[in-house]
C-alpha cells in the first residue's frame, strides 16, 4: 500500500510487529504489539482511519478502538468474518451463500458429516496452517483434545479453485476485478491465472455475484478476497480474507487500479478506480522460498531473459515454504506466460540454475 | 523512484536539501548540502551507487565523489551535458547531431545569429526559468551584464516539440520508449501526448535514432530525456535532462516499464525492462498551481467522474505557476483522453469549479 499512498500524497503511518517487518523496512513506523489495545490506540490518535494487512489483530483490540471514536475500516463486525471462521460459516448459510456443508464441534457433539474431512481452527489460519485433512474418527479426536474447538466442513472434490477480489466503499460503491484461477500446491498457492481459462461466462457472472453480496452482508470496506472451489457447474465459498490478498497480486501489472490503491480509496471514502484488465492475461507465481537465498542476483538473468518480468521482493528472510515475493507477467498468450512464470519462480527459489 | 525501489527489495538512501523536498515526505532520509562534497561523501559511504534526480548538484562534487571510489551514475563526464548547456552544443555539434545554429557570448563577440534570439543560462534553467527571447542588442546587453556567459541559439519557428526518454545501462544496453508531444505554454510543459499523432514514421525512427546516438556519444547511465524541435521533415535537438523527467511522466501507467524503474535498473546495471506501450494513447496533464490549494479533495469529484484517470502529488506547497502533480489517462480514444486530462488538470488548480 505503500506505493499508491505515495502516489495519492497520502500520509500512511505504518504500526509494525517488528523492523522486520515487510513494510517497516520501507517506511517510517512505530513499533509495537498490536494485540495491546493500549498501544495501538496511542498510534491511532494521529490517524483519521485506520486499516489492516493481516488478520491477527485480536477483535477485542479493534472494539476498543471504535468505542474510542476511531475509524476503523473494516469495522471490527465486518472483521469477525475473517478471524472467526464458525461466525462466518453461519452467516454465510442464514444468507442462503452456498458453501460445503459444515458444523461445529466442541466435544461429543454427532458427527453430521462423514470421513475424510476438513477441519480448521476457528481464527489463525493461512497457508495450509490451521486446516487439516481428517481421516479417521481417532485424528479427530486428537486434534480436538489440541484445539478445545473445530469448524468440520465436507471435504470437497473441486473441479478448481478460483478467489474473487471485490471492494467497497463506506457508502456502498462496490466493484470486483475479473475471477481469479488459484492453483494450490501443499495446501499453499503457487500461482494465480486470471481470468481462469475453465471458468464459463455463466460462471464468472455468478463468481462476482456472491462476492458482491458477501462484501454487501459482510458491510466490508476496503478489499476482500472471497475463495472459491468450482464444481461441474457450482460454486461453493471455501474461505474471506478482508484484506488485499495474494490472489489480487496480479492487479499490480494486470489492471487499471490494483487491489492496494483501491483499498487505500475505499478506506478513504474516495471513489473506487476502474478494475478492467489492461491485457487480455495475468500470470502471477510466488516465490516459495527453497535452498537460494540470494533473491536479488536471479535478476541478472530473469531480466535478461524475459524484458516483460516484474518481479516483486518482500524483503522477508528466505525460509523453505515460505512467500517471500512473486513475479507476474500479462500478455495475449497464456501458455508463454505461464512458461515464463514456471521458470522465473523455480530460478528464484534454486530449482533450476539457467 | 521510491515505488520500484520498494518493489525490487532495494535500499534506497535519501540525501535532501530540506525535509520539505518531496522524496523526504516519503522515505527515510539525510538532510545535508548537495553543494558540500564532504556531505554528499559522507552519505555515500554506505551506498552501492548514487544517482541524481536533479541537475543542480555541482559537477565539482560529483568529480570529487569519483575521486574518492564512488561509484556515481550518470558519470561526471556524462552530466556535464546537462549541466553545461554550451558544453553540451559543442560536442552535439562535433558529432554532427542538428540543432539550431548556436554561439557563445562571453563579451563583444561578433554576433553571428539575427534577431530575435535565444539566450540561455550555460547552467541551471528550467521551467523556462534561464531562458529568454532577445528581440534587440540592447536587450541581449542588458542580459549578458547580469548572466556573464550566454548560449545564444537561433530561434526556431517550430511545428512542434518532441521528447525521447533513453535508457542505457554501463555495458551500454539501451532502449528508447515512444517519442512523445511535448505541450508548452509559458516555457512550462502542460501536457504530452504519447505518441505523437503528427509524427510520421520516418521522424519517429529518425528522433529514436537520435537519442539513441546522444546516449551513446554522452555515455549515458540512467535515463535521459532529449528534447527535440519539429519542423517540416527535420528534427533538432534542443535540450537533454538527464535524469527521469516529466516528459517520461506517461510511462508509469503507459508502458510495462516506467521510466523510474527503468533508471534504478540502469544504475544498477541490471537488464533493462521492456519499453512497449500498454495501450494506443497516453496522455499526461501537469498540474500548474493556480488558486485552489487544497489537492486532495478534488479527488472526489475527479475520481467519480473518470475510475480511469491517475492522479500523482508532488506534497508540494501549492504556488501559482509551479508544478505540483499530474494526472495520466491511457486508452484508445485520443480526443476523449485529452478532454478528460485539461478537465482535470483546470478543476485541480481551481480554473473550473465542477
Amino acid at each position: 500500500m505503500v506505493a499508491p499512498a505515495i502516489c495519492l500524497g497520502v500520509t500512511l503511518k505504518v504500526f509494525a510487529n517488528s523492523s522486520e517487518d515487510s513494510a517497516a523496512q520501507i517506511v517510517d513506523h512505530v513499533l509495537g504489539d498490536f494485540c495491546s489495545a493500549e498501544e495501538v490506540l496511542k498510534f491511532a490518535q494521529d490517524c483519521d482511519v485506520l486499516t489492516f494487512e493481516h488478520e491477527l489483530i485480536p477483535e477485542s483490540v479493534i472494539r476498543v478502538l471504535e468505542d474510542k471514536g476511531i475509524t476503523v475500516r473494516p469495522s471490527a463486525n465486518s472483521f469477525k468474518f475473517s478471524q472467526d471462521k464458525a461466525f462466518m460459516r453461519q452467516e454465510l448459510s442464514r444468507h442462503k451463500i452456498d458453501g460445503p456443508d459444515w458444523q461445529l464441534l466442541y466435544g461429543d457433539e454427532d458427527l453430521l458429516l462423514t470421513f475424510p474431512l476438513i477441519a480448521k481452527s476457528i481464527s489463525g489460519g493461512y497457508d495450509g496452517k490451521g486446516v487439516w485433512i481428517i481421516e479417521e474418527k481417532g485424528g479427530l479426536a486428537e486434534l480436538l483434545g489440541k484445539e478445545g474447538k473445530l469448524l468440520l466442513e465436507e471435504k470437497i472434490n473441486f473441479d478448481y479453485e478460483i478467489a474473487v477480489m471485490v471492494s467497497r466503499s463506506p457508502h456502498g460503491q462496490a466493484a470486483t476485478w475479473s475471477p481469479t484461477l488459484t492453483i494450490q500446491k501443499d495446501g499453499i498457492c503457487i500461482q494465480t491465472i486470471t481470468p481462469p481459462p475453465q471458468l464459463s461466462e455463466r460462471l464468472r457472472i455468478e463468481a462476482t455475484a456472491i462476492a458482491l453480496k458477501i462484501a454487501e452482508i459482510i458491510g466490508l470496506v476496503g478489499v476482500m478476497a472471497v475463495e472459491m472451489f468450482v464444481v461441474a457447474d457450482r460454486i461453493l465459498v471455501n474461505e474471506v480474507a478482508l484484506r488485499p490478498h495474494n490472489s489480487g497480486h496480479w492487479t499490480i501489472e494486470g489492471s487499471t487500479t490494483n487491489q492496494f490503491e483501491q483499498h487505500i480509496r475505499a478506506v478513504l471514502d474516495l471513489p473506487l478506480g476502474d478494475t478492467s484488465m489492461r491485457a487480455p492475461y495475468a500470470v502471477m507465481g510466488n516465490v516459495i522460498g527453497g535452498q537460494k537465498t540470494d533473491m536479488y542476483r536471479p535478476y541478472l538473468h530473469l531480466f535478461a531473459r524475459n524484458p516483460e518480468i516484474k518481479i516483486h521482493q518482500y524483503r522477508k528472510t528466505v525460509r523453505p515454504g515460505r512467500k517471500v515475493g512473486h513475479v507476474t507477467c500479462v500478455g495475449n498468450n497464456l501458455s508463454s506466460l505461464q512458461e515464463d512464470i514456471e521458470h522465473a519462480v523455480a530460478y528464484m527459489n534454486g530449482e533450476i540454475d539457467e
